[in-house]
Order: C-alpha cells, then structure tokens, then sequence
C-alpha cells in the first residue's frame, strides 16, 4: 500500500526494515524498536507454518520481521492503543494484512478470548524493568514499554504457558541480570529452557542481552550457544550483526 | 616433604600444578583433575582468610590451587576413602598440612558435624551425570566421580545451604546442559546466582562448561561475564587460558 494511504501522525516517521523491502512507523516520543527486537526475530524458533504469537509487540517490528522466516499467521498484542495503531498502519503498509492481525489488549486476559494451548510459537520483548519510582523522565509511553507496569515477569511468563500448546516454542529477550528469576519462573511455568544466547557488546564484556526459548513441557537439557558478539575490536559490528541487520533478500 | 617420604601407590604419578612449585598425586585409574577445576578454582569468589570448603574434592586439586589465593584455612571433602588417601598425601607434599585439612565422609552429613553456616566459601565440581545405567566401562572410582551414585545436585546446594554462612559465596563448575537445574535448585535453596561465566571450546562452538558463583540470602542480579574462550583459531590455547594454567608465581 502507498505511504500516501497511510496516515503519519505528528513526531511520527517511517523507517526502513533493512530486508524484504519492509517499512516501520516509528516515533522517538511513543515507541521506536531497539536491536533487541531484531536479534528475537532471529533467533526465535518458528514454525513453518501454523500461529505465532508476539506479546508486548509495541510497533510490530517483531511480526514485520518474523513474516520473513514462516509462512504462519502472526498475532501481535499491545496493550497501549496508541502503539497498536502504529503497529496496524505498518503492516497496512506493508499490504501483510493476510499474515499478521494487532490485538489492542491486555496479555493476561488473552488465553480467556483464543482458548489454551492455541499458539504454536510464542516470542516476547517484555519490559525490562521492575516497577520502581525511577525513570521519571520518560512519557507514560516510553515508561509503560520499559517497566512493568501492566504486567510482571512472571504474569508473561504465565500467560505464555496458557497460550502455547504444548511442545510449541517461547521465546524472549531481556536483561542478563534477571536470568535466575526468568528461569525460575518459566521452570515454574513448565517452559523449560532448551537454547539460550548470550549477547555481549564485545567479547570482552558483559553481556547485555540475553536470548532464550523455552519448550512448553520440555526436558531439562539446554544448549548455550555461541556468544553473539555486537562489535569487534575496531568498533565496527561484527560479520554476524551484519547478516541479521542486511540479510540477503 | 621430600617425594621419598610420601609413598606412590600402583597406577600412581606426581604432576605438576604449574604454580607455586605446587604438586599432586594422580591416577589414571583412580583419580585425575580436569581442566574444570582448574578454571573453578580460579572463577571462585574467596574471602582474605576464614573458612574455606572444597565438596567432593577428588585428590585435592582445587584446595592446592586455592592455596595459592588466599590465607583462609580450606577444608576438602571426599567420600572415597582411596581417593580421599591420595589427596591427603598431596597436602603433605606440598607441607600444606597448616592450611589444609582433607575430610574423609559423606557431604550429605557434614553440618551434623561442623554446624551450620561456618563457612565463608564454598567450591564444588560435582559429579555432572544424572544417575542411569550407562558408561559401564567406568570403573567404581571413576563412576562416583563422574555419575550422581552417592550425591545428587539437589543434595550437593542443599548441602551448601547449610554450610556456608549468610552472605557466604558458593562456587560451581558444571554443564551449561544442566544450568536450568542448577540455578533453579541454588535459588530453592536461598542461593542466589550473581556471577555466570560460559566456556566455550573456541567462539563459535556451544559452551561446555558453565562457571557459576551464588551468594547465599542474596538479591537477585546476574552479572554475566564475558565467554572464556579456551582455543583461538589456531587451535592454540588463548592468552587467558594460557595465564590461568600458567600464572607468573
């Protein structure tokens, strides 16, 4: 569809995708993706065909891409109407109506309308933060994608154990720092760990980044994967960060 | 102490440890140290001095080696009298009999004994292998060393419950296979995981070996370090490794 079709609305902007010819609506003051989204739409687990389910999915970027990888019909919810709007004007956009439907809604209520075990893969950028009074700084947009605050760590992860059948796939990005709770809590919700990858900014710091999917009753037994190293010694992104970021169409 | 004053049983040889003039009695039939505790016992958070405990101790390697980084005084445990035997005499070699004292027992039963909380750091390089009936061609000795015949891991951070004091740090080497198990066991068991280390054979094989440090009553906050790369491209050992297995003395 013409971008003339699609309306921007003020401190909105539409950005490339970098593959497949797709574009985003993307805006500094609501919601912009992070590199985070893009390594998930990689590294997920995806059926060739079948539903995937994108919670917290802000502006769509990880339905966008993930249309790349399988030929499944893609849900994205997102609980701010604001965001899933933009989200709906992009895959309009990118005429990926037939593929992909945005949810305006709340995560922990959706297995209640879709029923259990539905999804076949699940992928999620959740907010990274515990709820605090920090971050005052931010816009209730910018806060909202950040912390949590309509939903925890564990209400995801529950809600991902309602939503996907059982041998289907969750998979996450979040923070290194809270990995013991993310793997409590997914063992708690029978989504045992099965790939998890470490992404460090270079190879001689901490990681930053943390890739990980679960099995929804799967057997204890996890592979940990190669580092996935940002930037070589030069400051310039590695050959790997290039193939995700330029893929060959 | 002169060697002529220890005696070398059949199957037996004197290594070096490569620091400290430091030596140890190995087996190839009995007993021999592998690279994981060598990386443990660099990786392991230690306090100046105090009480320092070595579970499932093997021939003593890891205390010989954590000798060298602190005057804490380090106890080792091991349930094979045999094995217990030789790495009592590697202490006496090395006339580290002030600061080490190897215990012949059970580490299920060993707070009956020493009492709760007394030790201000833990090492461990448990056995890695659920219990099943395979590798048969293992000897007795090495079956228990590497297989969950007389502990299990769950017993093994139960036991380190107990042992160590609160705000105490215990350290373990094992299988990134297994890290779902190990971080939630160690946060069953109020020690929570701060510092993760993966070991990759070269950088872009999977990690076969995980180095993990809890603190007991801890929050939750991961620091994950950067990978330990053990080959470069070259299949030469890379400069960390070469300054772990050879530190200036």
């Amino acid at each position: 569809m013409s971008i003339n079709k699609i309306k921007l609305q003020p401190s909105e902007r539409l950005d490339d995708l970098l593959t497949h010819d797709l574009r985003i609506i993307q805006s500094d003051e609501v919601f912009s993706f992070s590199m985070d989204a893009v390594l998930l739409a990689r590294f997920a687990g995806l059926p060739k065909r079948g539903k995937v389910l994108d919670l917290c999915t802000g502006n769509g970027v990880i339905p966008l891409l993930v249309s790349t990888r399988t030929k499944a019909s893609i849900e994205g919810i997102e609980i701010q109407p604001r965001i899933a709007d933009m989200a709906r004007r992009s895959v309009m956009l990118n005429e990926l109506g037939d593929q992909i439907m945005i949810r305006e809604g709340d995560l922990r209520a959706l297995s209640g309308i879709t029923g259990y075990g539905v999804y076949d893969a699940i992928t999620v950028n959740p907010p990274y933060m515990p709820l605090n009074g920090s971050d005052i700084t931010l816009n209730e947009h910018q806060a909202i994608a950040r912390h949590e605050i309509h939903c925890t760590l564990e209400e995801v992860l529950k809600a991902c154990m309602h939503l996907v059948r059982t041998g289907g796939k969750v998979s996450m990005v979040h923070k290194p720092q809270r990995i013991g709770e993310i793997i409590t809590l997914m063992r708690k919700y029978r989504l045992e760990p099965k790939r998890i990858r470490m992404v460090h900014p270079r190879i001689d710091k901490e990681a930053n980044m943390v890739l990980i999917e679960a099995l929804r009753d799967g057997k204890p037994d996890v592979r940990m994967l190669p580092p996935l190293i940002v930037y070589n010694e030069n400051g310039e992104y590695c050959k790997e960060i290039m193939d995700i970021y330029y893929p060959s169409t």
